[in-house]
């Protein structure tokens, strides 16, 4: 494995591979690497001859009552578990090389930003869309990965990439969880011993709403009622937000639709901390 | 010469000749081509082995009360230009390809993007970005090329690419005249007989203030009010700007530093037709 920082380098390395033919996939990370990330890693190589892992704690996706200057690093960790996963390059771009002064060019993703994440982190997706765009003209890839942990992030990227003709293949891959249930993630260092045995009421929360409407429950307010209610009775948690959408327009469910698909997404505080997870559930 | 519509299509040809090592050059326009767009189309054959020529009304940068629908089209005769001048791949993309429903993303550059041009149309440049990146991401050159006499453009566009690490190289190309001095432009088709003959006062005046900055004139408030005069006393133009500015920040210049060097600009119209024109200048 090679760790490259230049920009100008990266780009030479990847118009060289493209000009053998090779195919190239990234992996974006903000570093802090756990089995989420490896496993892109690993769903990376099977499909491409180059995999390039980039490790960029990208401060525009921050607000500025956000963890930026707290948010976990650990390079020489993140550069063993890249290697052993199998990435050929570790990009680490320097931040004054990604944003020079002045920086005055945005990617913005409008209507699908504005809700659930949006609505709380309103400047969010804008750092997010344009440090994606930035990074495919830095890495050229065919293939880019991204986790459905994330679940709002992976469609406005997916429709970034569409809009703007990024000539990439999107990959969502599944949410790696810990035994107990938690969705792996790099924030879960925050939690408290207490608050990380209460975050698993998360994935019970949303395992509660695929049964209910399994058992033929169709209203989304009933089903939040009852999810609310499990999260606060048996946790510290503090709700953000419970939501119930259409998983590409991510425009609002009330009710759901047999044959449709809804995605069920969450934010809960923990504290100091603020975790999201989500299902998408079929309707039968 | 091929015409190429499809997106998928021209980016599948791109990739092919960037993996043969071929370069590749792109002359965006918006058609009905003049002597300004071949010369462009000249100047990237002379570096590259494919030169794309790209024709598309773009709809984005127009306002609803701007020349949209009348804008001037004749693809018989660019796909003719375009031909004789050495275009290796026409592309015509349709507008609903471009711009399916529902389109949610936009690419802008900010700062330089609210003065001139900016500050009297407020969408025009983030139509503008939106586009070429777009356009970058179907045609994958190597070299753009723009015209200077769209000098904010230009700059909007360097500013852009470099942003977002576009790895295209950005040249811009001198402003070809008519033999009296008016810069060409695909809109000169709408002026009357009167203006067309009025319209060559904007060169007088962007000479003008060549020559009184020679003579040692280093006010900005005193040369615009004598081009004010030049223009309003020999002509029926109603001025919307005339701006001094640096080159690349678009900063406002007061009294011109000798060694600097000065963009100088104007808007102007004539009945229904809006005119811009400019000039660098390097101070003495």
């Amino acid at each position: 494995m090679n760790v490259i920082h230049s920009i100008a380098e990266m780009q030479r390395i990847a118009d060289a591979h493209r000009s053998e033919g090779k195919r190239i996939g990234v992996v974006p990370t903000m570093g802090y690497l756990h089995r989420g990330h490896t496993s892109l890693i690993d769903i990376v190589r099977g499909s491409t001859d180059i995999v390039v892992t980039t490790i960029f704690v990208n401060p525009t996706q921050f607000a500025a009552n956000e963890d930026f200057t707290k948010y976990p690093r650990n390079i020489e960790r993140d550069t063993e578990l890249a290697a052993e996963a199998g990435t050929t390059y570790l990009f680490v771009p320097e931040a004054a090389e990604m944003y020079p002064t002045p920086y005055h060019t945005y990617v913005s993703v409008e209507d699908i930003t504005t809700v659930l994440e949006g609505r709380i982190r309103p400047t969010h997706f804008r750092g997010v869309t344009t440090i994606v765009a930035k990074l495919f003209n830095i890495i050229k890839p065919h293939v880019a990965i991204f986790g459905q942990k994330d679940a709002q992030q992976a469609v406005v990227i997916n429709k970034m990439a569409k809009d703007l003709n990024f000539d990439v293949q999107i990959i969502v891959a599944p949410i790696i969880r810990e035994p107990d249930g938690l969705a792996m993630s790099s924030r879960n260092v925050y939690l408290t011993e207490t608050e990380r045995r209460e975050a698993p009421v998360l994935l019970r929360s949303l395992q509660y709403a695929g049964e209910a409407i399994a058992n033929g429950e169709r209203s989304a307010a009933a089903i939040r009622t009852s999810m609310e209610l499990l999260i606060v009775e048996s946790s510290s948690g503090r709700i953000d937000y419970i939501a119930f959408t259409d998983p590409e327009s991510l425009e609002e469910i009330e009710k759901f639709v047999p044959g449709s698909r809804a995605l069920i997404s969450l934010a809960v505080r923990f504290g100091q901390t603020r975790l999201i997870d989500n299902t998408i559930i079929a309707i039968p």
